[in-house]
C-alpha cells in the first residue's frame, strides 16, 4: 500500500525500524529514522545500553546522526540519517560549547538533571500517566543510567574530546507539563573562568545556527532558557551560569522534545539532507504567554 | 475472607452493590453504599436513567439517600445509607435553599453548569485521562442528559417542590483540576429578589450545619465558593449572585469531589446514623494557597 | 516620533483610545481598535454598561464592529473597525446560527456560561493573579452583569432578531489555563430540534468561513470544542449538544482569546477590510497535545 | 498590644527579627523565628552570604538550628530555635545520612538541584509571579549561589565532616507547582557502594524519626520522594538511586516548603524543645490523588 516516494520518516517502536529498514529504503531515497536504532556508531555503545548486538551494523555506518549543530557536514547530501534522544540532544546542545572550547576539567563528573514534560513517555495511556496520578508529579522517571547517555559520550567522541572519568550521569525527571525538555547541566572547568569565556565559547559553537539562540539576561522574567516559550518551536535555546570561584558552569538547554528533540530537528535534517532552505517548514516562533 | 463486622462501605463499580447487597447487610448492621443502585426511590426514575427497571426494589426502599443537609432526620438510626452523584450533591447543595423557600420560578429552566475535577473520572487510565490529552482540557464530557439530574428532581420531590416546567439541565465539563467539583446553577425567580432575601434563604438552610458554609464577599480574592481551598475537606462552600433586575440568581457550590461529594460525605453519614459526633473524622479543614 | 503609516492597531485601555482617534487617525488610513471604546453602536446601551455617555458619539458611526463572520459585508472597504470582546465574541460565534434560523423561543432565557484563563486579565500583576492564588483557581469572577452582554445584544440586533425576554446572562469563570475561552451557551428552542436542523444551522451561518470549524463528534476525545488545541491559532471552533426532548441546546464556541478573541481577529479585520486574503498572516494551526 | 505569652513564632522578613529580637523575647520565654536571622553559627559564613557581619552575634549563640534530625538533643530545653531554609532542609536531608556514614568522596562536587513551587516566592504579587509568566514555567531563578548553601555548609561542620573540596553547589529551578521542594542531591562516593550499604546508612540515620519515610520502591508508580502528596503534611520523603559502577548516587528528598521547609518543622522543633509530643499539631497525612 505504500509506494514510492522521495522521503519517508520512520517513526516506530524501538527495534522496529531496524527490521523494516530494507522494505523502506527501497521505496524512497532518503529515509529519517526517529528511533534509536541507528542512532550509535559503536557496537559496544549500542550493545551496552540496548542490551544486545546491533542486528545490522552495516546499515548503522550508512546513518548519519541527525544533529545538525553537530554533523552538518555529514548530513549534506546524505541518504539516511536517524533522529536524536531528546533529553540527549538538550544536554549534548548544552554541553557543546564548552566541549569544543576545550574548557572541561577531564577529571570531575558532568550531571545533567534534565526536567521533562509528559509528552516524553509517548501516546499510549498507563496507570502513571492516568491524570490524577501524573498531574503534579515532580517523579524522578530515569534517575540514573538513562539509554541516551550514550548519545552524549558519542558527542565527545564526534568533537575529538575524551568523556571525563568521573562519568556523564543524566537524571530525568518527569514534571507538570506536556510539551517540553529542560537540561541543567552541572559541569566543572579546569581552571576558573570568566563569563565572557562562556560567551565566546557559545558564541563560536553556534554562530550562524538557525535554531540556537542564547538566552542569558541580567534583568527580566525570561533570564535563562525555558521550554514553555518554546512549545511548538523548532528553537533550542541555551545559557549558562557561572558560581563564584569559577570553576563550577550550571549550562542550560531548553527544547520543545516533540519538536527539536523529535519531529522538527527531523524535518531540518531533511533540509540539509537534500540541500533546501534549512528553515523551511520550522518557521514558528512560538507563543507567549 | 470477609468478617462479621459494624460497618461496611461499599465502593463498587454501578450495578454490583445491589447484586451483592445481601452478602454484605449479612456481615454489618450498618451499610453505606457510595455507589448509585439504591439513590433513587423513584423506580421510574430509576429506569429512565439507568436503563431498565431496578433489580431489587424492596432493597431501595431501606435506603436513606445519605444527603445529611436534606435527610438528617432519616438517617438517624438507620442501618442502610445510599452515597450522593458528586455532581448532583453540588447541585443540590446550591439549589436547596431557594428550593425550600419557594423562590423560583416555576415555568424558568434550571441549568447547572459544573467544572469538574480529572478524579471524578475514576481510577482506571483511559485515552482521555492520559496526561498529555487530559492536561488543560476544558472538556464537555457530559453536555445534557447526565444521570445525576435524576437526583437533583428527587431533591424537589423530597422537599414537596416542582421541578420546574423547563426542566433541569446538567452540564458538567472537565477542567484541569485533580480533585474538585463546582456547580455554577443558574435559576430565575418567581419575581424580582433582594440580597438580604436570598441571605435568609440560605442561613435558613444551612443553619447549625456542620460542613456548609456561605461565602459571599464583596472584596477579596475569594468572594464566591472555590474548591482548590477545599481539597481533602469535607465542605461545601455555597453561594450567590443577583443579576440586575433581581430575577436571574447564579447559585455556587464548590466541594472535594472525593470528600464531601463521595468518602466525607459517607462518613458524615454514618456519624448521623450511629449517633457520633457528626464531624468525627472529618476535621482536615484544607490547604491555602 | 510615530510617523504616517498605513494601518494602526490600538491596543490601549479602555477610553484611551477614544481621547486620541483624532491623532491615530490622522497618521493612518486604516484603524482598529482593540478596546471597548468603539464596539457599541446604541449610546444607551454604552451608557449603561459603561455608566457615562459615550464622549464621540460620531466618530463611533463610523467605526465598524469587527466580528467579520456578522459584519464582513461592512468591513470591505471600511477605513475603521473596533475588535470584540473576547467572551461575547465565544457568546456570539455560539449562538448566531440559531438566531440566524430563527430556532430560539423567545421566552426563554439565554444562559453563557464561559471559562476563562488567566491572559483574560491582562499583564499587570495583582494579588488575584499572583501563582500561588491564581493556580488551579476556578473563580467566578464575572457571575453576572459582565459588559460583553452588551455585545450579545447587539449581534441579536444586527440579525434583525428580538433579544429574549428573561434576558441574556454571562457567567465568566477563571480557571486553570493561561490563554482560552470557551462558551457554553445554554439556550431553549421554541419548538423539540432534531439534530439535523442544528447542523444545518450551523452549516448555513458559517459556510466558507476561513476561521470557524463545528466540532461535534458521536466518538473519541474530541467530541466538542475545546480551547487548548487552538492556543496561538485563530480558529473558532463550535459546536452543539441536544437535550433528549429536543428544546434545550447547549451551544458551545472555544477560542484562544489573544488570538480569535483580539488580536488575531484584529488581522482578519483589516485583510477584509484592505482586501488582502483573509488568511493572510494567520496560518498557525495550534498544536497537539 | 502584644501581651506576654509562652511561645512566639516569628515570621518576619529577612533582617526585621534580628531587630526585634529583644522585645520578643522579652514577651515569651519561647521563641522560634523562621527568618534566616539567627541560622548561621558562623559569622564568616553569614557575612559572605548576607553581605555583611551579623548585628547581634551575641543572640545567634542562643538559638538553637531548628532541624530535628539534626538538632534534637540542642532543641530540648531551649529557648529559642531559628527555622530552616527550605532548600537547605531538602538537601540536607537527602545528605545527611551519607555524610554520617562517612561514604563521600571528599574530592568530588556535591551538587543539589531543587525544584520548588511558586509559594517559595512569598505572598506578594510580582511580574514573575503573574500567573500568565508564572504558569508552566520551568525557570532557573536561582542557578548559582544560593544563600542556602551555607546552611548545607553548617550541616557538615555539626557532623564532624568536611565539606568536598569541589564545593556544594545548589541550583533552585521554579516549576509549575505551588507548594513543594524536591532536591535532586548528585553525589560520589569514595568508592563504590551497593543499595544494601545505601539503605543501611538511610535507617541508621533516620531509625525513630516520627517524619522521615524513606521511600525507595522497585515497581510502582511511587518509587522515589515526590512532593504532591506531601502537601500540608510534615512528611520529608527521602530516598536514593545509585548508578551502574556503584559511585554516582542521586539523593531525593521531597517535602511541602511551607510545612516541613517552615512552619511544620517550627512546630516539630517547639514540641521538642518544650517536651510535647514531637507529633502534636502536626498529624495531617497528605492527600492522593
Amino acid at each position: 500500500m505504500f509506494k514510492a516516494c522521495d522521503v519517508v520518516f520512520l517513526c516506530l517502536p524501538h527495534g522496529e525500524a531496524v527490521n523494516q529498514i530494507d522494505r523502506w529504503a527501497g521505496l524512497a531515497e532518503t529515509v529519517i529514522d526517529l528511533s534509536a536504532d541507528f542512532r550509535l556508531k559503536d557496537g559496544a555503545s549500542y550493545a551496552r545500553w540496548y542490551g544486545a548486538p546491533h542486528p545490522a551494523p552495516a546499515w548503522v555506518d550508512r546513518f548519519v546522526y541527525g544533529l545538525p549543530e553537530l554533523t552538518r557536514a555529514q548530513l549534506r547530501g546524505a541518504r539516511y540519517a536517524s533522529g536524536v534522544g531528546c533529553n540527549a540532544t538538550a544536554t549534548n546542545r548544552a554541553l557543546m560549547p564548552l566541549v569544543r572550547a576545550g574548557l572541561l576539567d577531564p577529571n570531575m563528573p558532568i550531571v545533567s538533571d534534565i526536567k521533562v514534560g509528559s509528552s516524553e513517555s509517548g501516546a499510549v495511556a498507563s496507570d502513571a500517566s492516568h491524570h490524577p496520578e501524573r498531574s503534579g508529579a515532580v517523579r524522578p522517571y530515569a534517575p540514573a543510567g538513562h539509554r541516551h547517555t550514550a548519545e552524549v559520550e558519542q558527542m565527545f567522541a564526534a568533537l575529538g574530546a575524551a568523556a571525563p572519568s568521573a562519568g556523564i550521569h543524566l537524571t530525568v525527571t518527569s514534571i507538570e507539563m506536556v510539551r517540553g525538555a529542560t537540561a541543567a547541566v552541572h559541569v566543572f572547568a579546569k581552571s576558573p573562568l570568566q563569563d565572557k569565556t562562556i560567551w565566546k565559547a557559545f558564541r563560536d559553537c553556534y554562530r550562524g545556527e538557525p535554531f540556537v539562540r542564547i538566552v542569558k539576561a541580567a534583568t527580566g522574567i525570561f533570564r535563562l532558557p525555558e521550554p514553555k516559550i518554546l512549545a511548538g518551536s523548532n528553537w533550542a535555546d541555551v545559557g549558562f551560569a557561572l558560581s563564584e570561584g569559577g570553576t563550577k558552569v550550571t549550562l542550560f538547554c531548553a527544547i520543545d522534545n516533540l519538536v527539536k528533540g523529535a519531529a522538527g530537528s527531523a524535518v531540518q535534517c531533511l533540509n540539509v539532507m537534500r540541500g533546501f532552505d534549512e528553515r523551511a517548514g520550522l518557521g514558528f516562533i512560538g507563543l507567549h504567554p
